[in-house]
């Protein structure tokens, strides 16, 4: 916040125009962009030269489950060694883990555990972060999530979108139906973290694994009568056949979608709905099914990616990464890249005024010692920032 | 260098017993480990407290090709939007644009433009770095890349290894046949920079668009005359045949290893050779064959892991997502994947002094925010370095 700034000679790349740079000076006032052109005027302003660097929007991470309890790197290890998921489970392994260690947790000490999470995104330019409930799995500790997510935008200067994710499992010592799980608690949890202000939007797991789009259906119902956008996890491991429902439901995203075939590409597409790929889970997993990017492409639909960031299927805390593995794994272009962690991460997180260089939107820039947005997708393990800027203010890196 | 020094208070993992970590303390003097156990005596050294942190050697990255000109980023790009890699070689790309844009610069911009990527390495607990040359192509520009790399252990308290690869490719304006190329600029080359004592190694690239075993054997008779060890680039892209060569040499390493079948593996089990495997090339050409990781356990040939650092084929400057790589895809265990980079990376570069906890060794480790060797290996994108130790001294990070 504060008073006229002006950025100057940076090589801006704006997020609406694929991945060129063009030289622009920005002006900032009270942490929005007021204006953007080649020269602009300076007067009673104070003037920040970026000395010919490369800027873009900063980074949005949409998809993450970064506050959890507990870590299962040793079930990495175990599988490593010849466990197979069933004997991980039977040994109490998995999501039941992460579950048990997020219901021992407080708010503080969830915290504290995901700052280094938190902190890692934020070291590769990201200005907003996604974060799911859905290791509580029973009311109060689904509530406690959110509450450690929104603290997090308390201690750290970021913007923390909260989703709220009851629908990801059914709790072992639940005694009922999974209609019973999602009317006694998804639904019943919702309402109260709506009234505590806890809830942006409201996401399922669609999938055999977890709830089928019927079992949804009435949280997304609630939802709507609450004035809350949905989001769904949904054609992973399956065609499990969530992208109806969601496309029903005008869904801001389907999430995951490596199963989707021609008549979910449609739906979406009809819908306005963003598909969300997540490709450091199909890394993780070691999925050989991509997700229909060339259909995406053809159909118009608008495609983000995002860390996926969580304890088991992939635990990944980089968007410079995941921006890599979407065009090496995926084979989405640079643009498609930049697109989908700046432009469609902000649509697919409802935000109308984040993720390009614009007038109207928040002052959130990456700063980069790079020449060109190819070379921060096209190399793996190397984070060029110069300064992160969240709006308005440079942070410290 | 200096006083004696003991680090207490560490969960130290030595490197040579998988990943169990021991509380131990490390007594220190000149730079060398000089004892390691459960009580030792504190008499008139320096006392530091490590604070219940794991403690591993420091890593070595024993492949890298991190000193080269310019970058093949647009190359990357140009590819995701359907350009081939022949379209890209006619439009001078690949190889021939590394070596162009090497040969343009001199020592000291060569060092600067390494910086960064060798920075990242050292951010992660990297003590030792093998560099190879081998985008100079001509006897001066090859002995100008070892000298940069020479110069870099003058700039970062790090250490050097330094490999001789003028048979990388054929340089497009040499009028001759491979064979000539091997005598006049391969081998003469290397007598000047073994002259110059530039040469820790020698190496080749054995493959069909390279050079056969047998344009290479001369070069290694002439390795073997001034008594300087072989690696060898082999079996990456066919089964190319390098292997019975290098094992003749009694080669460190040979290096890729994908096409290698038993004979292979037994020829290196026979030579005492290390198999160093290079996961970030794989990803980045998506190859679907995987080196033969069961064989080589069975065969007790020691793996070794490396970035391959380089503009094309491998532009990876992170040993942490290299060692997720080995694990992910490789389907290596946790302990495999650091002795891959500690004491088998050690040995796939000749050196008896580096790579493990123990009396005698240089006192290089790295001190983590982790509890487990599994944390490190089983994440991407998050890198919970604490400090790196080089020679007894604490390095900034
Ligand atoms: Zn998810
Ligand atoms: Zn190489």
């Amino acid at each position: 916040m504060g008073p006229k700034c002006i950025w100057t000679n940076a090589r801006v790349v704006t997020g609406a125009s694929g991945t060129d740079a063009e030289t622009l000076e920005i002006a900032v006032e009270d942490g929005r962009i007021t204006e953007v052109g080649p020269d602009l005027d300076r007067s009673g302003a104070e003037v920040v030269n970026c000395e010919g660097r490369l800027l873009t929007p900063a980074f949005i991470d949409c998809h993450t489950h970064l506050v959890f309890g507990g870590d299962r790197t040793t079930e990495f290890e175990m599988r490593l060694e010849g466990s197979s998921y069933e004997d991980i489970a039977r040994a109490g392994g998995g999501i039941a883990s992460s579950m048990r260690n997020t219901r021992q947790r407080d708010v503080e000490t969830l915290v504290r555990e995901a700052l280094p999470r938190l902190d890692a995104l934020l070291s590769e330019g990201v200005s907003t972060v996604e974060i799911k409930s859905g290791y509580g799995l029973s009311i109060e500790d689904e509530l406690k999530m959110l509450r450690a997510a929104r603290r997090l935008a308390e201690v750290r200067p970021v913007r923390i979108r909260t989703t709220w994710l009851a629908a990801h499992a059914m709790p072992p010592e639940f005694d009922g139906s999974k209609a019973d799980y999602i009317a006694e608690v998804a639904i019943r949890g919702l309402e109260l973290a709506h009234a505590e202000g806890l809830v942006d939007a409201v996401d399922a797991f669609c999938e055999g694994i977890a709830f089928s789009a019927e079992e949804i259906a009435p949280l997304f119902d609630t939802a709507d009568a609450l004035g809350l956008p949905v989001k769904l996890h949904t054609e992973q491991l399956s065609r499990s056949g969530g992208t109806a429902l969601a496309a029903k439901h005008k869904a801001l995203s389907v999430d995951h979608f490596e199963y989707a075939a021609e008549d979910e590409v449609a739906a979406i597409a009809a819908s306005g709905t963003v598909a969300v790929l997540l490709p450091g889970a199909f890394y993780f997993l070691r999925e050989t099914r991509l997700p229909p990017v060339a259909a995406l492409r053809d159909a118009g639909v608008p495609m983000a990616l995002a860390t996926d960031c969580n304890p088991g299927t992939s635990p990944v805390s980089s968007l410079l990464l995941t921006m890599n593995m979407g065009a090496v794994l995926f084979r989405m272009t640079v643009a498609e890249c930049l697109a989908g962690v700046t432009v469609n991460a902000a649509r697919a997180l409802g935000l109308t005024d984040a993720g390009q260089i614009a007038p109207g939107m928040s002052a959130d820039f990456a700063i980069w010692n790079a020449g060109t947005v190819a070379q921060l997708v096209g190399r793996a393990g190397l984070n060029p920032l110069h300064i992160r800027v969240y709006k308005g203010e440079i942070q410290g890196v």
